[in-house]
């Protein structure tokens, strides 16, 4: 697969053409408005089993605390996705807790004896081992090429939003999901250690894109993240909280399909033109607040729009 | 002033160099490392007239929750620095509130009943009114050409590292601070208004560089950004608390020449030679835990190092 990787002066000229408004296109709506005003053809129902249910103990108020996860579709992280799948099912998280929250970075749950061999909790039997090379898969021939500017900060890659998900496009025809805002990834030791997926982490904080292809990402929070992103930070090196008292319990995790009651969910498909607007928009603001378009926005700031679905 | 715009491929190469170890230049440091490592001389004091401390009311454990902000120095925003500066001195925030917090966005604080006439507090006399023009300044002929990958997402706009801050540079020769992480701006109603400076917000998520050269920024926040980060999200639109009870008090606000006893801080010079490695080991990251070096990284995520004396 040969790809052209586009300069920096094309994408200029594309974002100066898509920044001039047409006024015969109508009022100028913000981003979230084009999302609202998206047909039901170009919402995607994720399927109840590709979802993950946190429920945490409830707040100081008595209040529920719930953290939705959508799992990624193949070809991404799917050994690891398998291995979740594996110990939802065995209710292995039941039990645990959130043992670190560090600001600006990530939230992380797991078992808080994971490193401490005589105290741990025994992983279920027949997860799979997983290699580096799972990090990145295998670039897609035809990429969609994006109709907003949305090149990264990356010498050796191009980011690019794919079954709508945010991945980075590697020189070596590799991609890999890229650590945005509420992706979720998997824990692990140093190298040649990849995780089992026991041990989870969401991004809080600016997107820590050094992560990509260094560690697996399998998902993201669609619903709940405020539930883990406003917890206290952590004292201890690298927010670990340092006493177990700080720690908030988790009550249980399970796949979608064995929730009652819960929720259908949608995104907004990526390939839709509702999308290249949202996209184009939140790239180029030029809703009534604004002054001065960006002329580009990097990926993490084009979140896909998912909704419960009305 | 004319200034040649750096190619992608010119930024890749210089990337492909760096990212190359040298096996005569010793350990492989963290960046974190190479920071602590830094000479005393390569770091900047930052007087107290430059800083703004707020104390918020003690948390539900009675803990002091103490915010330190470092405003920017000339040329940026001195308009509304020295709005800023009356304020303080006159006291004004004292007794106001932390009224709004947005999930991956912002915390905004200020007077609750501002946009009511009939209930807001008075400003001080004297403030100066600011100018839309204002929110980027003049770039200067010579500017740190760093050493780092450090281009953007934005087709109109590279980014640099300007006396200790992060900028974007636009072709209109005019350089505007960015909106990363911890980065302290003035709210404001819709334009020309511009604000004043008595409703400031920090940011709290993914940098929304959308913001750039549309709202005045004027500092960051160098210490305890965790304790406005962590706060519950607010419901309402927004993420504005929807009833007073929700707020968290401000006890009060001053520049850092009142407070008795506070710290004196310090930040790596980003024209040094330490700030240039760890900038490099950011965005090539090539200690134990990592696999893969990123070649590049966005400017939000190189934050300038910022330290207590010690």
């Amino acid at each position: 697969m040969n790809r052209t990787f586009v300069p920096l002066a094309a994408l200029a000229l594309t974002a100066a053409a898509l920044a001039a408004p047409d006024p015969a296109a109508g009022p100028v709506l913000a981003p979230g408005e084009i999302v609202a005003a998206a047909p039901k053809a170009d919402w995607v129902a994720i399927a109840p089993p590709d979802l993950l249910v946190m429920d945490l103990t409830p707040d100081a108020k008595a209040r529920p605390r719930r953290v939705v996860i959508q799992l990624m579709p193949p070809p991404f992280s799917q050994g690891w996705i398998g291995n979740i799948r594996k110990l939802a099912a065995a209710h292995w998280w039941d039990g645990l807790s959130v043992n670190r929250v560090q600001d600006n970075y990530v939230v992380q749950w797991g078992d808080a004896d994971g490193e401490d061999k005589a105290k741990a909790k025994g992983l279920p039997a027949g997860l799979a081992s997983l290699s580096q090379d799972d990090y990145a898969t295998v670039a897609p021939a035809q990429l969609s090429q994006s109709q907003f500017v949305n090149f990264s900060g990356y010498s050796e890659a191009f980011d690019d939003i794919v079954k709508g998900w945010p991945v980075g496009i590697n020189q070596d025809e590799t991609m890999a999901p890229a650590h945005c805002y509420g992706m979720v990834g998997v824990g692990r030791d140093m190298p040649p250690n990849t995780g089992s997926g026991a041990e989870l982490y969401v991004v809080i904080g600016h997107a820590p894109r050094h992560l990509d292809r260094n560690i697996a990402l399998i998902g993201r929070v669609i619903e709940g993240i405020e539930h883990l992103s406003s917890l206290p930070r952590g004292t201890g090196a690298l927010g670990f909280y340092e006493t177990p008292e700080e720690r908030t319990g988790i009550v249980s995790v399970r796949l979608g399909g064995e929730v009652a009651g819960l929720p259908a969910y949608e995104y907004l498909s990526t390939e839709s033109t509702p999308f290249a607007r949202y996209a184009d928009a939140r790239a180029n603001r030029r809703d009534a607040f604004f002054i001065r378009p960006a002329g580009g926005a990097d990926i993490c700031n084009i979140p896909v729009p998912v909704r419960r679905v009305k």
